[in-house]
């Protein structure tokens, strides 16, 4: 896709986030949807209003069905790291303001064989293990225990594996190739693993033995596999899921995704105060060489990864943000100041984070669904 | 090979047996090997003594182990039809033989998604009603059941698909496709099928935290799952199962394979009197053209279905099937007696085993174990 390339293994070059969904076929999140998704909720969330979930496939047709009494639930997920950063957030915090505002069902999907059978060198049990890491941060950011289901995909293959063949037979290794870039030398797990991935999308359909909408938010390198399971779950006589699309959060020298596996230009949920001041400290800002120079050109926020990480996170007020933009263009936001407010603010949340695990991890059971 | 073809969904043409087992890397059971196995077991089953089962993988490993006292289970199955033939109980009956023999348990999987994936047009939950008419005549030959455990694959999911994955993890899309024959365009769900049923393989070792080295008696046709699966045990450090392969049932045309989906050439277990009779009356035979010629010339039992049913199946005793084979020779037995008799004695066989499953249908759910 141009000169970048987004699979769920591998993000390259700069993305370019109106062709992908362009060339994906996903639809953008206009003014006129944001206008009817304001009905529902009233203020819509940042992340829908600043264009980081710029697109989405069927949201029209979602609300269609929620306006007729039809009502949805979310599902999302994510493989274990054990190291999630700030941008592996993204898809939760959406999902948990979307459980707030519809009242919704969540699931989320953590697959302890997916990068497993995807890299070399990894352990399942250690995923396993990892996964926990992973849960206890997500349900952390404010999911209702009794409406929130959590699985890890091991200790829940009883109740995927057989709709995950039911899907697979509707998917060709051909199909796949094409779909994830991957050949005859990928092993048969990573080959089968999109199958697993899809069933959550219809999987309370199957319990309630009745179609119930999905609405799955994810990254845009997660896209493709549902690009390849709404045809196999419709024709299974499920609803397709409809989707909601996120950009990447930068990494902190500028590039398209901050990457968990690239320590320095990424900011981790376990990053201690000391840490996150360093890294911030060498990040990339939009300004000019000198002092002299920014006080009298300015910078370029779009460019600049502090403002950025303004924009993503740590300033939901869209008056102070656009304060904090001004600044930079204007050229009164000095660099060294700029990135001390930004680590503080980072650190002021991972301080009311961790707090919040403490307080969930005695929980945790709670959330977990197992075979 | 050669000119004739064998896969677990397909065999065609003439097989040679040594051939097959030549090119497979199989050794024979050898007269050396039959009588190591006497010594543990007085006299053995006829199957093993006529080479019915009459080729294997490390049986004198497993030997080796069993003689230092370390015991070995065994492990078979089979994909429901629903309409199991006479042909598919040799594994079974070889398999309950072994464990009144050995006093070991049993292992059975049976794949209800194996065939739902490799063809078109059915149904999973077909399937499943199914596997448990399959599981009744498997447990009906007489298999103890504290020592017995029998497992449909999409209810025992959550045991089976984890370590699924870790063998997954070790065979690709490349050696799939070469041992099966399959394309590009095969499902990924029957692609990844095979790593699903290695694992009863290992599966015990994975239960005890320790090696217990595992024997599966099977149809020649299966082999090639674990031809691809060994090396994959091996490298989670598990034992390599050992195999004992047996050669198929003949059709009642003479051609290799009794098929169960050749209706008119094949014994169901679920065949009535009148059905039989009809069915055997057809059977090829290794007779002369008329009575006249037959009573001159002879037959040749090696041809003759009859005398092929009596070896396999109807008479275990040495001498009396030897006796039915000089009078096949010789041309004092003529062909209509010969059927006759035949059918008498597979009606009496079916009316015998539909008692048995009577008294096992009550039984059934101690034999199944679930997630």
């Amino acid at each position: 896709m141009g000169s970048f390339s987004v699979t769920p293994w591998n993000v390259n070059g700069v993305i370019d986030y109106n062709l992908f969904a362009k060339e994906s076929g996903l639809s953008l999140i206009d003014d006129k949807l944001k206008e009817r998704l304001r009905k529902h909720v009233g203020k819509l969330h940042y992340l829908i209003e600043r264009n980081i979930f710029y697109a989405h496939r069927q949201l029209d047709w979602l609300l269609d069905e929620y306006e007729k009494g039809n009502k949805f639930y979310v599902y999302t997920g994510i493989s274990p790291s054990g190291t999630m950063t700030l941008g592996h957030l993204l898809p939760f915090t959406l999902a948990q303001w979307l459980q707030e505002k519809f009242d919704c069902e969540v699931y989320i999907q953590i697959p302890d064989e997916e990068k497993f059978l995807a890299r070399q060198g990894l352990d399942l049990d250690e995923m396993h293990k990892l996964a926990y890491v992973d849960l206890l941060h997500i349900i952390s950011l404010g999911f209702k225990e009794n409406k929130t289901k959590v699985f890890i995909d091991t200790d829940y293959a009883g109740h995927l594996y057989k709709q995950a063949v039911r899907v697979a037979k509707h998917i060709t290794f051909s199909a796949v190739k094409d779909a994830f870039g991957i050949g005859s030398d990928a092993n048969i797990g990573w080959i089968f693993y999109t199958s697993m991935q899809a069933v959550p999308a219809f999987l309370k359909s199957v319990e309630e033995g009745r179609n119930v909408p999905c609405l799955i938010p994810l990254g845009i390198d997660q896209d493709v596999h549902f690009r390849l399971a709404r045809d196999a779950i419709s024709k299974l006589g499920y609803y397709k899921p409809a989707i909601m699309h996120s950009k990447f959060l930068p990494s902190l020298n500028g590039s398209s995704k901050m990457s968990s596996s690239e320590a320095i230009n990424t900011i981790y949920l376990s990053d201690n105060e000391e840490t996150v001041r360093k890294k911030i400290s060498r990040a990339l800002t939009g300004q000019q060489p000198t002092a002299e120079l920014q006080k009298k050109y300015g910078g370029d926020p779009e460019k600049c990864v502090v403002c950025q990480y303004y924009k993503y996170f740590f300033e939901p007020d869209d008056k102070k943000l656009e304060e904090i933009f001004e600044r930079e263009r204007n050229g009164t936001m000095l660099a060294g100041e700029h990135k001390a407010e930004l680590a503080d603010a980072i650190n002021a949340f991972l301080a009311k984070h961790r707090e919040l695990m403490h307080k969930y991890e005695s929980r945790i059971d709670k959330f977990i669904v197992r075979d």
